[in-house]
């Protein structure tokens, strides 16, 4: 499981980082998920390996700007690029509505189906490798977090249990074996009940804007990587100069290390804080609040940064960014 | 006056060519105009001089996403950067209603006014430097051309004139010399009006996408530089390769040359025709088919590429792109 950021600046774009977007890609390389869809998400993805045509749904944590005004741009691309795959699109109220509406200002037909479903009503999505699950946060609109877990761990055929219930040898343990569910004897049979997952299963947790890290306690307790917002450190906060909803440095550090989740990405930094950490503030500052109170493998994101998660549960940097 | 092209691809972004978006900037070099806002025209703009802060009035040509989607986004990061000056939109019927309803759906509140006219009963827009028109063109949707003319080329005050209706030498002339329409013993006096020009005003007309060039034979025949989309060449389009509503590079070519335009820039290429005149459908091949109907002095935009119409009527491109 992979991550590429393409967007880590909150608010507005700078000249080196976009607004948010996330990518999340499967260990196969090739199918791949966005999370939100800042403006000029498609540019960045311009510059990345990924296709338009391996996208296969996307989940939006929140309604604000930064988040998802690249959406109809990067559908319309989607189509001009033909496109014919349906597509799937987590989202919360008011998305459906709004992408619907500038679909039909500007005349734009898309040639494949948006496939919408609520978040607030989610409970689980899932596809044959990965399950979603989004999670309630505290900001200034209602904005969410997405829990993704691997479906299916080096799966085994539970073959006792298969010749105790009678199901003959064959097709049937084939389609079984791949994660479909089947009918035998009009009885259905689910994949996952006739499968033996021989690791854990590895979880990334994505947060949406958040002024509460806590709320993701029960998700992030048993994932490997958490990727959240720190807008701001500490001192910006108290000085009373950061917008409220979000979280500092600190609050999440804080939060990682009380669950002691081993990875933690932080993301969408406040245009403030410079690159060269000569200056001040710097995004050297954030780096040093999270490092004080956190003591797993921490990273600050950067656009096109890449990141594999092993099934060691240890996420890596990519030496070369994803950028060409 | 000055004209920075910030997106020159039709439909979607590549990687070297943005969607539309062209700055006309005033010759004091600080006040400048935006036609078209695609997405991502806020990014282009932070590789620019140009602040947001300066931008006197948005000119919308039509409703295709590749020419407004970058409206929120835009507006929004001015309103974090602390613009709090009025600004002024002439876009075409349903663009104003969807920019209210991104605002309101992403909760986005803006520090400062929209003054939106509806192109289609613009008549003519001023301020004292720039007067503009709209002129309807011929495409899949409701198009517009705009002609932004210079107010007040090199003026001086009508002395006799002033004399001979009893206007008092002082304030009240210097003021009609700077522009302002002004009261005296009860009656307006128009600036224009005591003004006398010395010479022919700077004219530049700037199409939307547009099938018949002839549209903007009125307009264009009185200025010094048309700017044009030349989407295809008149062989992918004879192909049947091509949308329906564009211009043909010879098209516009031969229809610059019947009026005698004296400048003409070609822009709003098809993702097809590569930079490298090597490769096969190339920018190269729009320039040659352009070149051999039109005798004037003809360029194609780049992203980046800065021009300057001169008083002479002689348009230069600086030697230095504009980005940064």
């Amino acid at each position: 499981m992979d991550l590429l950021f393409l967007g880590t600046s909150s608010g507005t774009p700078t000249r080196s980082r976009n607004v948010s977007g996330l990518a999340l890609t499967e260990e196969t390389g090739k199918r791949w998920y966005l999370v939100d869809c800042g403006e000029a998400t498609q540019h960045q993805l311009l510059r990345t390996p990924l296709s338009l045509h391996d996208l296969s749904a996307i989940f939006i944590t929140h309604v604000h700007g930064d988040h998802c005004y690249g959406l109809p741009g990067l559908l319309a691309s989607a189509g001009m690029s033909g496109r014919r795959e349906p597509l799937e699109i987590m989202a919360p109220q008011g998305i459906k509505q709004w992408v619907d509406a500038t679909l039909t200002m500007s005349r734009t037909h898309l040639p494949f189906d948006l496939v919408f479903h609520a978040t607030e009503q989610l409970g689980e999505w899932r596809n044959s490798n990965l399950r979603a699950q989004a999670i309630e946060l505290s900001h200034r609109v209602p904005s969410y977090g997405y829990c993704f877990t691997e479906a299916r761990p080096d799966p085994r055929l539970d073959v006792e249990k298969l010749d105790r219930e009678g199901v003959p040898r064959g097709h049937l343990w084939g389609r079984l074996a791949r994660g479909h569910d089947v009918e035998f004897e009009g009885r259905a049979l689910r994949s996952d009940d006739f499968l033996i997952f021989n690791r854990k299963p590895r979880r990334i947790v994505v947060g949406g804007d958040n002024d509460t890290p806590e709320l993701l306690n029960e998700v992030a307790r048993s994932a490997q990587v958490l990727v959240h917002e720190a807008t701001y450190t500490q001192e910006i906060a108290e000085r009373g100069k950061a917008d409220f909803g979000h979280s500092t440095a600190c609050a999440v550090a804080s939060f990682a290390e009380s669950i002691s989740v081993p990875n933690l990405v932080l993301t969408h930094f406040s245009a403030r804080y410079q690159a060269n950490p000569e200056r001040s503030p710097s995004i050297a500052d954030i780096h040093t609040e999270a490092s004080g109170v956190y003591s797993g493998r921490l990273f600050l994101a950067e656009d096109f940064a890449r990141y594999r998660l092993g099934r060691d549960g240890c996420l890596e940097r990519y030496r070369e960014p994803a950028r060409g």
